[in-house]
């Protein structure tokens, strides 16, 4: 990598993204000045016993003053009061982006804020761990990964062009694409399965005592992977569920139906319907390893 | 590991499951005769290349006669034929047994045809991989895992401890419950897990072409883990879900319910019943690392 990516940055959210890119920051390009905002004292205490940022605070306002990109990574549902806050302190020529999984709403909610000549480039790292919190992070985990833009049509190239810059020098893949077809596809590809998965893991919680125990030590046999998913910061998902409703109600529409036709041929004994669908999933994991993302 | 396990052993069926089982043979007690068989000639023609066998055969009253320990492992639907064929030619104190993954309808299929002085152990490896067929096995598959036996009440104990330790020796947590319990353990840790991960990736072969490309670039975001489940062998699971569908739709019933209610949660906007429940599944995936599951 190549010299420094931005003068100064300021972190608002220091959780799992926002430490690791933190630390993707120290590593790709030292001389950036990081100042990373939380609204927890503990929080910020770790970033400092992480030293992975030259400085911190708790007021969104201080740590947006003077910053050359100001990146928001929190849960959705702080945006808005967030882009309140910041907006007056702005400066001319800063970025504003974050790296939130719904991108539509982050639109709405921030986009009446951003005052003009403040470039706004809307990201999504596709990126992510079941764990949270700063100390969670690690600089490694945006490489070979998928980062999605979703500016709007306002937004100038060459500010959009820096952000891409910049998930790239952390090892990322960059794609634009609109706000509405991001939050159709990861509706799909992340927020149903998500969905599912929490799913799946309450309907176990709520087994016979006898049973639970036995679901826990037999977990390897499917159900373990779905705990795993399921074991992804409560906040965060909440935020996403709510602010991602329509597409996530839309596919969950259709996922029900699916099931339901499948339950149906189970308890009319129906197999060659069961092998057909179960033929054709095999085909897309192998589609998935060949698009190298398995 | 100390000395040889059986004299003669017929695996009838020799995909993923029966040709782990014979490396492990092999290894763990070379001096066991071992008899594939298969229904396919291209089977037993890769059985004899990989050299995981003494000798193979199509017919399974031939791999039966004169074995002392008679293994099926074949998708749930040949049982039947299978206990008739073979039933004739197994010798007096023969053990039958069994890897699969629905209880009572192999206690069903094959009880009725066990010759009075042949021992039935019914047993379950929970072990697996997305891959089939005989390339795919490995005598590794079955370590740290649990294998359960479920013993119909008129079998001796003798022979169901000698099937314990062979799957000890192979490196299995031994455990034995009855059928019905069994069929109910699983239906929640591994077959609901696998009739949902079949169902999510089925949705996402259904959409637009626009949509579909797209999301097998960003799968990575968690439809992935469930594209794995959904790439298990097809006839497997269609009889697995023909076989223990009381206890299936029992628990996607369950399923659904807990599914619509989440959804209702999402249109109305209930974020704190969101929370709660992604709060109480997250305390579950802990349950499976203290359980060592992980």
């Amino acid at each position: 990598m190549s010299g420094k990516l931005f003068n100064k940055v300021a972190l608002i959210g220091i959780g799992l993204i926002g430490s690791s890119l933190a630390r993707a920051f120290r590593r790709e390009s030292p001389e950036t000045e990081i100042i990373a905002c939380a609204r927890r004292a503990e929080t910020l205490a770790a970033v400092r016993r992480l030293a992975i940022a030259d400085a911190t605070t708790r007021d969104p306002a201080q740590a947006a003053a003077d910053a050359d990109l100001v990146v928001i990574a929190t849960p959705l549902s702080a945006y808005a009061e967030l882009g309140e806050r910041i907006a007056p302190v702005l400066k001319n020529h800063a970025i504003l982006t974050d790296v939130g999984s719904v991108k539509q709403a982050v639109i709405r909610d921030l986009q009446p804020h951003v005052p003009s000549g403040v470039h706004f480039v809307p990201g999504h790292p596709v990126a992510g761990t079941e764990h949270s919190g700063p100390e969670s992070g690690f600089a490694e985990l945006f490489r070979d990964r998928w980062c999605i833009l979703t500016p709007p049509p306002e937004t100038a190239p060459e500010p959009v062009a820096a952000v891409g810059r910049m998930w790239e020098s952390f090892g990322m893949h960059v794609v634009t694409m609109s706000a509405d077809h991001h939050d159709k596809v990861l509706a799909m590809t992340s927020h149903l399965p998500h969905l599912i998965a929490y799913t799946i893991v309450g309907t176990a919680t709520n087994l016979e005592e006898s049973l639970k125990s036995e679901v826990i030590e037999f977990s390897a046999s499917g159900f373990r992977d779905f705990t795993r998913i399921a074991a992804s910061d409560p906040v965060m998902w909440r935020d996403i569920f709510l602010n991602n409703r329509e597409a996530v109600l839309e596919i969950v529409q259709r996922f029900t139906e699916d099931l339901t036709a499948l339950q149906r041929a189970i308890r009319w004994g129906e197999g060659d319907k069961l092998q057909e669908l179960f033929t054709r999933t095999r085909e897309i994991r192998r589609s998935i390893i060949e698009a190298k993302q398995a």
